[in-house]
């Protein structure tokens, strides 16, 4: 390969390590993939490491050691995240998102790539240190969320279904209790989805009761592994007391009035 | 703003327009976003579509005229969408993936985020020119790769239901006939979802029949928009005759034989 200049170096670092968020990568596989001394590389990180400052999107650890190197950490400043949650409550508070029932509008949020992408950028930050091997969701409309926060912590998502089908293969089944509605409902998971003794984030997009967030607790026991973190883009103020104890939540909703048109969401207070 | 390096301008570009794929950039935004002249971004640019080319993960188109500018279109070369591809089939051809009556198991492949979006970039590269504005999936396992497609074309992503929720507000059902199981399915879609006379992207994990296909053809004339392509990962050999015409797939699928423990997968001929 012949050498590069530093600007086409930079980029591919940037790439390499953004691609990869929380890989160890040894300065020997960049001198090697770059063609370069390892002092040129260490410079070259610092730029990146500056770049990504710049950007906010994340920063670049050092791992001393022997199988040390360095790696990528996703995430935004405090006040970057702070000004996307604003901007979020800001359109989600729009009254032509109420809907009959007092429930709101917000599948063009939480399907837009854009969006979707800095929420979970948000959560890969809070929880890139808790050693998680996978991102569980339960179907549907969390999936495209858990879908960004598993890419951004770079390990494998898993969707919980309500229905089994023959392409998941043998499956386990479980039950659990919806926390607001009390209907009971059914969480059904391929056996091969998860491996023994790993640690497992749920993602999801909305927390009333937390039931749903329980059952992933116990669906988890049943595969011998251990739920790590829970993380939902809103929770609604009532009923205070949910089924579980430790989540964290971007915004919280107090209320829907289709009455008053009144919609009262700001971003959760003291987890982030 | 102080002046900027090229390095940290090159960075900035290169960041700029893969995160807004498709999407115009006038020259004149980026002097002020860099606080350079129009000649010197004029050379970055040239810099950062030379970089894109070494990534291979797509390329710079120039739009000439008033309100022309630049603007970045995702996608591999061929040569590294054949390579993707054919790593694909090498591991969709483990043995070990068969299930009892000849199903195979790859929620593994399609959930996990960085072969999602090697695939995704594919069909975003493919379909990139044909005006698209809204990616369309059904639920539950296309999701992850419809979601990814939707960020490289940079447009919404919608996921049509087999249940209607509350949080949905008022949607439109229709009825489709699977083309394999000959079963009547339900879809269901929100009203507010789709503007009129949008150009829809149906995407897929899986076709046999291609009746999912023609119900989203369908449901889209409920709302007046069109399906302008279709792009399914895998689809079987058998049936020969789908019940759509036009649609891409990434791999064809001949045989998974349960008794003889064979998997036949390819890429496809004459889609790409």
């Amino acid at each position: 390969m012949d050498k590069i200049n530093r600007n086409e170096r930079i980029a591919l670092l940037l790439k390499r390590l953004t691609d990869s968020p929380g890989e160890i990568l040894t300065l020997g596989s960049f001198t090697e993939m770059l063609n370069s001394a390892k002092s040129t590389i260490s410079e070259d990180i610092d730029i990146v490491q500056n770049l990504l400052s710049k950007l906010d999107i994340g920063s670049i650890e050092t791992i001393p050691g022997a199988q040390g190197g360095v790696r990528f950490m996703p995430g935004f400043s405090k006040g970057k995240s702070l000004k996307i949650l604003d901007n979020l409550c800001a359109d989600l508070s729009n009254v032509q998102r109420i809907l009959p029932g007092g429930y709101l509008y917000m599948i063009d949020i939480i399907y837009n790539p854009k969006i979707v992408n800095d929420i979970a950028r948000i959560f890969a930050g809070h929880f890139f240190r808790r050693g998680i091997d996978y991102v569980v969701t339960v179907e549907t409309k969390g999936i495209p969320l858990a879908f960004a926060v598993a890419k951004y912590l770079n390990v494998p998502l898993v969707i919980v279904r309500h229905n089994s089908e023959a392409t998941d293969g043998a499956s386990v089944n479980t039950n659990y209790v919806s926390g607001s509605s009390k209907k009971i409902q059914t969480m059904i998971l391929s056996i091969r989805a998860l491996k023994k003794n790993s640690r497992l984030l749920f993602i999801d997009d909305f927390m009333k009761g937390g039931g749903t967030a329980k059952g992933i607790i116990e669906l988890a026991k049943e595969f011998e592994c251990e739920v790590a973190g829970i993380g939902v883009l809103i929770e609604t103020v009532e009923p205070l007391k949910k089924l579980v104890e430790n989540y964290m939540s971007l915004l919280t909703l107090n209320v829907v009035d289709d009455d008053e048109k009144i919609i009262d969401i700001k971003p959760s207070k003291g987890r982030m």
